[in-house]
């Protein structure tokens, strides 16, 4: 039976070790906090810090596979490891070139994929003298995650809010929609792609509303998505899974936006929508087993569920029991102890034929249930 | 959160948990091998023997609900622990009639469902007393499980080996159809059924070949099985989840064969096709939740993966990468490190709106799997 670790115990963790108990392997996690929510579901639990070298490379030393639930994972003990025998999903290589957003604009420009223009900044100083590239993202080097790490500037006097660090400074482009396709790929190169999802948001909070996959797309769109998501993958030259975000521009162009090598929220509904979900082809990859079928049973929605504004603390969530008696959702608790503003405490799909259906419904949750404190 | 524990920790439990990883619930188990299927899957597992007064009285002592895996399990434990206010999933009363053959069949007769005639034996003399009853069925009473305890007794011949132990003695009636209906019941007494399976015997071996889901029934048949599987459920006075097996005979009548009160492997296949799994469901009832949605999303077979004859010890899998090729099948294998002749190793479904193709593959994954050592 194969040794496999996972480097992070959050849900991302914790759905992939639900899928991996229908093969036979034997799981590691490490994390810092032993009661995170993919503690109790693996064989071996790690207490350690996944960003320290020496915890890393002590723990998988003797695995035959690890991949990652997060980003900001130590590459370096990664790169030991690898040398050593051990396949690592996705590969430190690629890994360093996505952990940070300078070297991760800078491969897609060296792949010559469309992505909105940008100017790389070493300081704040850097990025007031780029006045003219108003409005745009100032995104800094590394250590972002989940939304941090990126600053909207959209007039002069947001520019003293740019980071004082190392960063990208992107042009803001018009764009119609944000999409993205989740693509595996196996030792052998051999690749699957998943139909993008549609991620909506909120005109007005400027923040992800809800999914919807397969998204909407013209044939034509659909095949430049791929196009470059096939190249994103290939050109980062390892196996795994990867969540290529794109934008299509009010033309119909379409333009990466980020990669994450990795599960990913994104395709969280392939649980329950598509007949090999995302976590089920990650362990396929791992394994050695052939990959997975990325067809969709039916479309499907997500709601992400997150903390409310102005509570911290022990979580507690109104209005679960109306969303538990919705006929077709399926709830998602991820087992976080405790809430703050914007946590991703859980996620909730719905599948339906009727595009419709998924859009109420998804609103309907967005409105019957608040995690409080 | 909730504390409630399994007893058990074979694949029952082990998918149990994976669906518990949904919901904020802390998990329990109790069984006497810690490689068992379920037991790095739980927050906390518990090395001990499940048919122990005090093995299972000190497990449940303080948790919040109780359930079972396999019927034998030290009942007279989980009644005191009942009767101090842990919930029990299904009830002891409702355990205790169904564990011995003889008291389930008499519990169907005082509910005046129809059944296979019987008589109940005592001892050998007995059975061979009764040869006016052949073709028949001996079973024994307390002690048999998955087809261990069940003598098919066709010939005068056959009479010397019935069980010399208390048992019941039922006629072998001409069968058309062999279905199972799987029915949740809640602690406010509300109640769904999952649609009804075809288990289909292979009529060869007389062992089961795999099952279908929805069974193929006229409305009057289907009417007739739900009305007996609701009249057990009501009668054993039990929340929980049942399987309730049933003949239909050549006439179109149903009689009541045997019940389950507890997860099945008639259900297995409703984590992939039905919107609400038997697992999920069981979870919903043990933490309060309302009952899930019943409903196919798509029709479904499953095939049992079963150790070979003639091999025993730890187990290989010849075929599983060519079974993991099938677009639509969902491969689970339950990690048991040791294979022997018919033990349950796994099982896969397969989906599709095609019954022809459910079949077909139902067939290919059978011919296509060995599990040898």
């Amino acid at each position: 039976m194969l040794k496999v670790g996972i480097l992070g115990g959050g849900q991302l963790g914790r759905m992939l070790l639900q899928a991996a108990a229908n093969y036979l392997v034997e799981t590691y996690v490490m994390e810092n906090d032993p009661e995170c929510p993919a503690a109790h579901l693996c064989h071996h639990f790690v207490q350690g810090d996944i960003r320290n070298y020496d915890d890393v490379y002590w723990f998988g030393k003797g695995l035959d596979a690890l991949t990652i639930e997060i980003e900001s994972v130590n590459e370096d003990a990664l790169e030991k490891l690898e040398q050593e025998g051990v396949k690592i999903y996705p590969r430190p290589q690629a890994l360093r070139t996505i952990k940070n957003k300078i070297t991760q604009k800078e491969f897609y420009q060296s792949l010559q994929l469309p992505t909105a223009p940008f100017v790389i900044t070493q300081h704040l100083e850097d990025v007031k003298a780029h006045e003219h590239f108003i409005p745009a993202v100032h995104k800094v080097g590394t250590g972002g995650y989940d939304g941090r790490g990126v600053q909207v500037i959209k007039t002069k006097d947001d520019l003293a809010k740019a980071f004082d660090a190392p960063g990208v400074l992107e042009r803001m482009i018009p764009i119609r929609q944000e999409i993205a396709i989740i693509v595996a790929m196996n030792d052998q190169g051999e690749t699957a792609f998943y139909p993008p999802v549609d991620m909506v948001f909120d005109p007005r909070l400027n923040l992800l509303d809800y999914q919807i996959s397969p998204a909407e797309l013209s044939d034509e769109v659909l095949w430049k998505a791929e196009a470059i998501a096939l190249n994103v993958v290939k050109g980062l030259k390892s196996a795994g899974l990867f969540a290529v975000e794109l934008f299509v521009d009010k033309n119909g162009e379409v333009l990466v936006n980020e990669t994450a090598p990795r599960v990913h929220n994104s395709g969280h509904h392939t649980i329950e929508a598509n007949y090999s979900s995302q976590f089920d082809m990650l362990w396929r990859i791992m394994l050695g087993y052939p990959l997975g079928n990325t067809d969709h049973i039916l479309p499907a929605a997500i709601v992400n569920l997150l903390g409310a504004d102005g509570y911290s603390g022990e979580a507690k969530y109104e209005g679960l029991e109306e969303v538990l008696q919705i006929d077709n959702a399926f709830v998602h608790l991820y087992g976080k102890k405790t809430t703050k503003p914007g946590r991703k405490m859980g996620h909730v799909t719905i599948v339906s034929k009727d595009k419709q259906d998924l859009v109420y419904k998804a609103h309907r949750i967005k409105n019957l249930i608040r995690i409080i404190s």
